[in-house]
């Protein structure tokens, strides 16, 4: 199987519940929940470079310059990048055409991984076996299906990815 | 994307803990899980078969015989076998042969999906993603790797499928 | 044992993660999750009313009166009302000295019982253990202790109800 | 409030699942939960001391002559013990006259910690209340109820304890 690396830039997936403000927030000290839900998957091989994390709400084009800078500097071909679902599709056509020669795999979760029941599981699943079988090019996988950049919509009134 | 079947026939990804005997069994009212855990990763289009419960130490010839025969009768061209990973390996290459032109992706559980912390869903999320996009052939989808059907067997030092 | 009644009025332990906002919200369809707790805490004898949701930094003296209304209505002696934290103390003075011949516990949780890993099955255990063995008078019981109305306070610093 | 200690020895409230076996028993590495529940509670004050891990069906009279003397030995007026529910009721009854100037309270779990909705958190939440609040004595709480140790008793058929 093809070598693959996990780049973290933030998103729901990665975010927990702070009690001071009663919402949702990334963890104080900065880490990632990443390695954790590769554990209870019990997915050993991938490497983990924590990049960012952010809300993809707020991302300029300087991140997604950084976060395309990363898909090239790894060695590995096959790359997953978990990302926020609110442009996660932005950024997928960011990528496509900027990132020739490896299987890039957007992916993240409508509901944080610290929260009971979330999707993140299921969709980092799909996504770690999508970067090593799909093609070269730029993808998202999210709640069970797979997209091509140009086709990578979240459906706000379904609270999901679709086709 | 193709349409997709999940068959259900049993193992660890379906028990839950029996507080009678203090152990685990399949639940009393004859149910399976899989369509919550396609609930929470939000995938809303497989249809559901419940063929059996059964651990997969306890399966014969007929009890694969019957999963080739719903394999066959499935108007999909892509099928997710819900499975114990005690005697996966053998039911994947049991099958391999006898179902020709689907794509046939076995997965499972190392722990059940209703213990927190199962790799329940990280495995059924890569599953659904695989049994669309992956060749026609008999594969198997655990821990992050697919493995054609010759190569799929249980590492229980590890306590996971591993390459 | 005395007979208990569990008068639900909303707060942060009957909170949701919803999808929509990416933030906090109670059930659209106005349900409440202690069915549930009791259900896992195999506690099956306590009456349970929903006389609201809110949260309790938006109650007024006319939600307080309806929250005393409610516990004088009850035919129990022993009366657990879930509450947010925000105003529990002030919620437990306006009650103390209009409730008399009860015993009234207040409780809820920091972090929301639908998400993993909340205080709330803890304080709730404590609540319903509270209200049957402590003398009438109102009471708070969060995180391991069990406070006078004078003395129900939230310490925002620690995250936590505190001596 | 009193000083409290929980002693823990073990019981189904401490066990995990074991993939190996695919069944349950305790950690291997003989660590115990109690801390990240007390955690999760939000509860900080208690001491904590691992006396044993085992089931409670295989104590005998050693095993809790050990238990009557960390009890004994504990310079806390207020003691949980954490124990499996098997013989709850027995040790109860044991301590009760052996251990006198102290508040007593046997607590534990029909469903593991370990795995998602137990009613551990519920049951350790009334136990550290009941410690602080209750007479000098032996009891029991479980599943929301108080029981003094001659009336402690698992009701198997129900799954529960019961009054």
């Amino acid at each position: 199987m093809k070598d693959l690396r996990i780049i973290v830039t933030g998103g729901t997936i990665d975010k927990v519940h702070d009690t001071r403000v009663e919402g949702l927030s990334f963890s104080p000290d900065g880490s990632t929940h990443i390695p954790e839900m590769l554990r209870i998957g019990r997915c050993h091989f991938p490497a983990i470079e924590l990049l960012m994390l952010k809300d993809s709400l707020h991302f300029d084009d300087a991140d997604r310059d950084a976060i395309a800078a990363a898909v090239t500097a790894a060695p590995e071909p096959a790359i997953v990048i978990t990302h926020g679902t609110g442009t996660m599709g932005e950024t997928a056509r960011f990528l496509d055409g900027r990132v020739a020669g490896k299987t890039v795999v957007l992916t993240g979760a409508m509901r944080p991984f610290s929260l009971y029941a979330s999707d993140g599981e299921f969709n980092l699943g799909g996504a770690v076996v999508a970067a090593q079988v799909l093609s070269p090019g730029v993808w998202g996988v999210m709640n069970g299906r797979v997209f091509p950049a140009e086709r990578l919509n979240k459906n706000v009134e379904q609270g999901r990815f679709d086709a």
